[in-house]
């Protein structure tokens, strides 16, 4: 039998590197140019970050029915994420145990067992190898099944971790979480639309970006009709104490109108506290207050779950390294984040509605995502700009605002102590 | 004078993850993933085993002309292979030796001398400098030759050698080719067809595939048609026993009428036991058994040589480490895998027909190539989706199949084999 | 405050081969091939050459009122340059003091301030930060200036320097080229037209084929029109000795009539004699002699300055590392050669004309640029050729020819000194 540690990531030569630019981190400013740059933290990050930790990947609507499949890229590792017979939801890596061909070319389909393209071998739902030509009688099928992959539902939030043993603390995340996310009922709703995006930029860029609101004003005129931009880690400060005070009004009004209504609302703040890292809040929403569309009304008449009251503002859900997520009365709009190579990132944003809503009658995709798709291109464009500056050898990290800044010091505190830890592990 | 020794390949850094891969190789298993992903990998597969050993680039009907040439690139490698006036075949490195221009930009071409686009040093078809301005009365020609490739014409197929010292087997593997191949007469053909792809996969991937038949039944419904599977490298086993041994009386049969006929047709396999790795064996066709063709039957009226039956068969003849031929009493089909980078290959598909057929009489390009256009497409696929998983961190390598990919394993032996006395020489 | 010295390039790697690459120069032999072609020893030529000399970007026309503006990228760094309100040509590194976003997109333009799109961060024109919101009392906005690049307008040429101390013997060069330059009144003259090209080659194979003739009777049918070869560093020899004595005397009473028209003329050598390294002679051109032109007579018939005379020949000014120009009577171009990665090159030309001269009446775009497009394109097609050419493992470094390639020699000496100078400092 080959061996079971292929020769892969190098410690060796990444690591001094690394090891320094980990020690010379400076609290509180932006990170150091070979962090969004250096094709070896790239490597690191693929190997000790997204093959580590959970990563959000897809929703439990995109694999509906028995046989239902997608199939999903993270790095080098294509994931097959299939609904078996009874109901469950199994992931696996998406190569074959004979020669290693891939199993499933497209993006999405269905399927009753999984045969590889090359020479037939055949796989049940559940990843046991069943049929396999011309190996002889002393062949063990079981002994090449399909490698399996952790993934865990989140009330219809599909996470997976490739890691042989994946961080303890996210059941704990997960049962946190469920009350905040039940009442949505994801797992019933169905897929409206999804739109993936390529972001000539490092992944850390597209998620400091999504962890303040500084930019939206400057940026962002479809989003802040509805978008208080004070629910995105602002602090109170000389310029906007005011604005802030007035906003923190309006949320605790909110808040108990919600929590009666049965939906927890507090604010969860565990962004850098916790190796499965996350935030979450029930925020409001600005004028009508119902939906984050152009008019701020709800984007599809018949609300998820049977909601009486569609202004239920947004609840937000923020996981580290990659996703964030606003739960509506009408639909839930995610995103999920992955690394391409070191200067590219794959946005992919994924618009669910009531699963008997009708196109056409119901809501349309224009208006449903006109917002997001709006404001995904010009957060593209700042994160292509500022990939462009951190290339140039005068770039200097610069300092994080500490009042409308403190949620992308804490995705940098996150991530820089995740990867102390990922390099310590390496010996 | 500058130094004979560039600053090339070096050994250092490369040659411990090489020596590791290389002890680290389980018998009977694919190729762990290095081998199909690493530049350095690469580098060392294009230094160590193109640039050392003899090389099918391209049949003598290309250069049928005094001053007729052709460029075929190996690597970084250009070369100008060129029909001299005394109708022998030259092949130099295609650079000046002026300022290093590439001589020759074309493919393919006519030419009376050599004649530099830059500072217009001309050079006479054997490689002399015979002219070159301003270098005053002591500059010497004589020291600014082109360079010589070794290059050998075996019946028709020319193979180089850019090693100074190519591998002395060669002449014994022509000598013992040489009565197989000289009834088709290759020579005095003429080109119908050549196709280029380029497969998005690593070379040895598409010579693991070229290797066995195991794939044939569930992919290449062209083929098969006419493709006995059992001729490449099947072993009796539980599944075929049957199937092979009727398989084995075709081919007696076919043989005994053959070999009377004046051509060898016995099995030759020496594709891991010597530097100069080969397999040739005429093999029968299925139904009217005349050719890979659609229907079986001739696609060229006009046979090779003076045949006087249509119904030859194939023979067949693989080298190590890149290429295959099919000669049949009408046309010669020929491949050329020439790496373009670690996951980029060339497949250059050569068709050969009598020099006096006449296109639309006596063959149509569109019969003649239908088959292999289509197999090589699916093979094209097949190196793709396998280039995609062993890509994958999951890849492991998986066992051959004992009995119908043994020509596979010989491959991968060969490759390892040389790949260790090349790394043992550079000490 | 974060380190001052990011971590970039890193000498341990590169040095090494760098250190015997640039003992191993075998002198008038071009150069051995990984300094046209190896990533690491292109990052010196960036670290070491590019961002430590004076590089010509710009012609001053470019930003000619106040507040206009260009953007130049050399390497990964780009570069702001800019009008101010007093007339003064201002150059800054175009990257945000924040989180280091790219400031200005565009090629070119206008502005008041300097604002950041991110989180509109506003700079004047002097590069001070002058507005930055949410930063709280303590920011010290004068510690977040843009940084600043070194620049020079040479009667009308804009040179920069990236080092913290440029050569110190440029003022020198200037104040030499000034009297020379001065008469043709570049500072007041209008940009007429641009054109970049970029060539797949190497920078050095750039300058190199700038740097001799030997090539033009070949391949320059439009420019050798009006150019005599003998100017480009040609030395007596068997072959043209008859040639280059005719020449001189053309030169001799040239120079006469101009320098008593107040125009130096006498050539200045000193590329490989100091660390601004240039070259200018005002030389004679054929027939007509006016200009650069299919019939060279002049271009614009509304002359530069107010030059009685058309027939100035053309003053020419080479410099180190990457830039030469020519100057007529009615016009000057100007060529900025700035490398893109080791295989790609950009080439920047730039034909200035009298400010007031009108389009379609004094000249045509057409008519100003058809010599240089038309020869720039058959030198990119050489400098590709040779980039091919040396990539090849069979390129060997050849002799440079003593009577005609006498520049690209110096070229190269001037090149390998300065790099042996850079590698030095790094200890
Ligand atoms: S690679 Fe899957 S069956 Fe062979
Ligand atoms: S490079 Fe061939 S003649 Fe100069
Ligand atoms: S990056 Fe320029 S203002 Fe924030
Ligand atoms: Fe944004
Ligand atoms: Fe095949
Ligand atoms: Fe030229």
């Amino acid at each position: 039998m080959p061996t079971a540690q292929p020769i892969r990531f190098q410690p060796a030569t990444s690591t001094a590197l690394l090891r320094q630019l980990l020690e010379q981190r400076t609290p509180g400013h932006s990170l150091e140019a070979p962090f969004y740059l250096d094709p070896s933290v790239f490597q690191a990050d693929m190997a000790l970050i997204f093959e580590r930790h959970w990563i959000f990947v897809a929703v439990a609507p995109q694999v509906a029915e028995p046989g239902d499949y997608i199939t999903v890229d993270v790095g080098h590792n294509s994931i097959l994420i299939v609904r078996d017979d009874d109901m469950g939801i199994q992931a696996f890596h998406n190569v074959c145990r004979h020669r290693g061909s891939k199993l499933c070319e497209a993006h999405q389909g269905s399927l009753g067992n999984i045969v590889c393209p090359y020479h037939q071998w055949t796989y049940d739902l559940e990843g046991r190898l069943i049929h396999a030509d011309h190996m002889g009688e002393t062949f063990l099928k079981e002994q090449h099944q399909l490698r399996r992959v952790h993934l865990r539902n989140v009330e219809g939030l599909l996470f997976i971790c490739l890691a042989d043993e994946p961080p303890a603390d996210f059941d704990e995340v997960a049962a946190r979480m469920k009350p905040y996310l039940a009442p949505h009922r994801l797992n019933e709703a169905k897929v409206a639309a999804q739109v993936d995006i390529i972001e000539r930029g490092n992944w850390k860029l597209t998620m400091e970006n999504n962890r303040e609101c500084y930019h939206c004003v400057g940026n962002h005129p479809e989003l802040t009709i509805s978008l208080y931009e004070h629910g995105f880690g602002y602090q109170p400060g000389p310029q906007n104490e005011e604005g802030l005070a007035r906003f923190e009004q309006i949320v605790e009004d909110s808040h108990a109108k919600w929590e009666a209504m049965g939906l927890p609302s507090a604010r969860l703040e565990e962004l850098d506290s916790r190796v499965s890292g996350f935030r979450t809040q029930r925020l409001p929403l600005d004028r009508a207050g119902q939906s984050q569309t152009m008019d701020t009304q709800v984007a599809c008449t018949k609300l998820l779950a049977d909601f009486g009251d569609a202004a239920l503002g947004g609840l937000s859900f923020w996981t580290q390294p990659n996703s964030w997520h606003h739960f509506m009365s009408d639909h839930v709009v995610s995103f999920s984040v992955i690394p391409i190579s070191a200067e590219r990132t794959l946005v992919r944003t994924t618009w669910c509605v009531h699963k008997d809503a009708v196109e056409g009658v119901d809501y349309t995709v224009e208006n449903l995502t006109k917002v997001w798709n709006a404001t995904n291109d010009q957060d593209r464009r700042l994160v292509e700009l500022t990939q462009a500056g951190v290339a140039s050898p005068a770039y200097r990290p610069g300092p994080y605002s500490p009042f409308t800044e403190g949620l992308v010091e804490a995705f940098c505190v996150w991530y820089v102590d995740r990867l102390r830890a990922g390099v310590a592990s390496l010996g």
